[in-house]
């Protein structure tokens, strides 16, 4: 374990392969942003751990980091091609308990055991050595993170697109690089405009009652040397008024077929103050986050969290024993607030029912 | 000093004159909501402390316990009537020090001064002993309390007549019975609904940064056994949107000529929210809070506070170290949101600019 000034790479990684020391060097997003710790994991049972005990967060780095974890557990195996093929399936289903609600986990464990099938399977073609497998599948693990680098920064250039230099932009909680394997998803345009020089001014709502905004929006932004002021969540309205944001940018946990879109709690009051105003309110998230499966936000289920995150959030109560408490984890905007869909392959605007279907074609 | 599990009057009042004792005794607001503490003060030295040290907040509050102390202050003396008139005067410049930018303070004070000038006063009729003269300026200091509590029963019974039993209703910040006599201005319709048997469901905005909802007004309502549900401050648009609320009333700091509302930050946006809903968004306050020299909102100085109270508000930092932060106290929500201001003498509607000033005719 290590404690850093500044992290080794020019941006914040929330997951990093170290080819140097053949390990995997996590942030752990549990103790920002008071410190920046990389855990250094030599084991699959320690990405584990770093998994379950949340020190990685974000569907995306979960998946990552998983990824990782798989090639620390066979690396030291050794046998033959079927037993090395078998391994990888003992490490997936093990690393598959992390989780055990974290899709794109699922996801990246998947495609880890096809890669092996494919090496290592009684229809592999050639006879790749064990050891010549155990490193297309670690190449397999950094093929999937800078894949979701390349979709995010995809999602970041169509995003610029709409931004102008010397804009105000207001954003809702955490759907940044610290999720993702680098420059997140509504973040992402801001990352890369400050990678040009463009200027943007960015608010970013404190988030409660998790405080993602606070705790992670603002420490990421700020590392990166990203123009940014942190708010309650209750000045949204107040700095729109005062003619400071031209943009409202957030991430998404859920796009239904019709185009409301599942997020954070709160993101819907922003939605709502944006058209107040004449602001334009975009989402952004890749392909993958669109569902149409699910034909309205109505048919979103909404989780409900424990009253503690609101009545004694921060270690120390803030609300009389016994009352009564509203804690939906996230909200439904529904599509007529929303200006535009950003993902990878571009931006997409209403109607869309229609538009969203045409972008599976 | 006394704890205690339930409050000895059947409400919790903030500044109780106990007869019996001969004292005051003041709710130690500080200890909200953890433990109700009442403060026996003796001496206008203790009601000095109570009021520095913030143990009794809300401007009329403020007022009625410097009321008090001038009583606790002269209660000792022994003298002519020439000199008890120097001591009052004495005692309320010494009380007047206490929080030198509370208006009701010096306003309450003056009230204690001319009192003790019509009964001790060169120009004085009668002669009323000096004994009988401290017990007089003891009544004066009841009287302003249960003046208080008439004018915040009268916004009472004119706001309940908007409401209907059954009716959801948000509030935000705290404009409730700690900060005044009793009653409060926007929470007194609720007091006055739970001793009628009408049943109002009251969302309480938790009120970020400082969280006078989640300290104060859940608190107070929870303990008058009225209906209150604690949500974070982003929840409103959210509720508002499952049909939870009918209507929204909050107090207010200052009323412009125009009928532009000064209230604590995050009063603006709920106000948007209300007019997107289709709500009616409610001002309570006494006529003391309009101001007809102030023209509009505009002229309404917003104090900017320290950026701690929302980097490390809880007692815990939950942003980085020495990121940007804006953190006004109040906003301003603009005449056209504002569907009603309600004062003792009644319900006034647009256009203000017009019927604020008709009201003071």
């Amino acid at each position: 374990m290590t404690t850093e000034q500044a992290p080794a790479a020019d941006w914040l990684q929330s997951v990093r392969w170290n080819s140097l020391e053949d390990r995997l060097d996590l942030l752990d997003q549990r103790l920002l942003p008071d410190e920046i710790v990389y855990l250094e994991l030599t084991t699959s049972e320690q990405v584990w751990d770093a998994i379950k005990q949340l020190a990685v967060r974000g569907a995306p780095a979960i998946g990552i980091a998983a990824a990782f974890g798989v090639y620390l557990g066979i690396r030291p195996f050794e046998g033959s091609r079927e037993d090395l093929l078998a391994e990888v399936g003992r490490q997936c289903d093990y690393l598959a308990t992390s989780r055990p609600t974290a899709v794109n986990l699922f996801w990246a464990l998947d495609r880890m055991r096809a890669k092996a099938a494919s090496l290592l399977g009684a229809s592999a073609e050639g006879s790749v050595e064990p050891e010549a497998a155990k490193q297309a599948l670690l190449g397999e693990a950094i093929a999937i993170q800078s894949e979701d680098e390349e979709t995010c920064r995809l999602i970041g250039e169509h995003a610029l697109g709409l931004f102008q230099d010397g804009m105000g932009v207001l954003t809702h909680c955490n759907a940044g690089g610290l999720a993702t394997a680098r420059y997140g998803t509504a973040l992402a345009p801001m990352y890369l405009a400050q990678e040009r020089g463009i200027a943007l001014k960015v608010f970013a709502d404190e988030t409660r009652p998790v405080l993602q905004g606070a705790r992670l929006t603002a420490f990421e932004l700020q590392q990166a040397g990203v123009d940014v002021t942190l708010i309650c969540d209750n000045m949204a309205g107040a700095v729109m008024a005062k003619g400071w944001i031209q943009a409202v940018i957030v991430g998404t946990d859920r796009v239904a077929a019709n185009g409301d879109v599942a997020n954070k709690i709160g993101t819907y009051s922003v939605a709502v103050l944006a058209k107040a105003h004449g602001i334009p309110f975009y989402v952004a998230c890749p392909m993958s986050t669109i569902d149409l499966n699910t034909p309205t936000g109505a048919d979103i289920p909404i989780e409900e969290r424990h009253e503690d995150e609101i009545t004694q959030g921060f270690g120390k109560r803030t609300a009389p024993v016994g009352v009564k408490v509203y804690n939906p984890a996230f909200d439904v905007t529904p599509n007529e607030y929303v200006t535009a869909i950003i993902t990878e392959k571009g931006v997409i605007r209403g109607p869309y029912s229609e538009n969203l279907k045409k972008l599976f074609k």
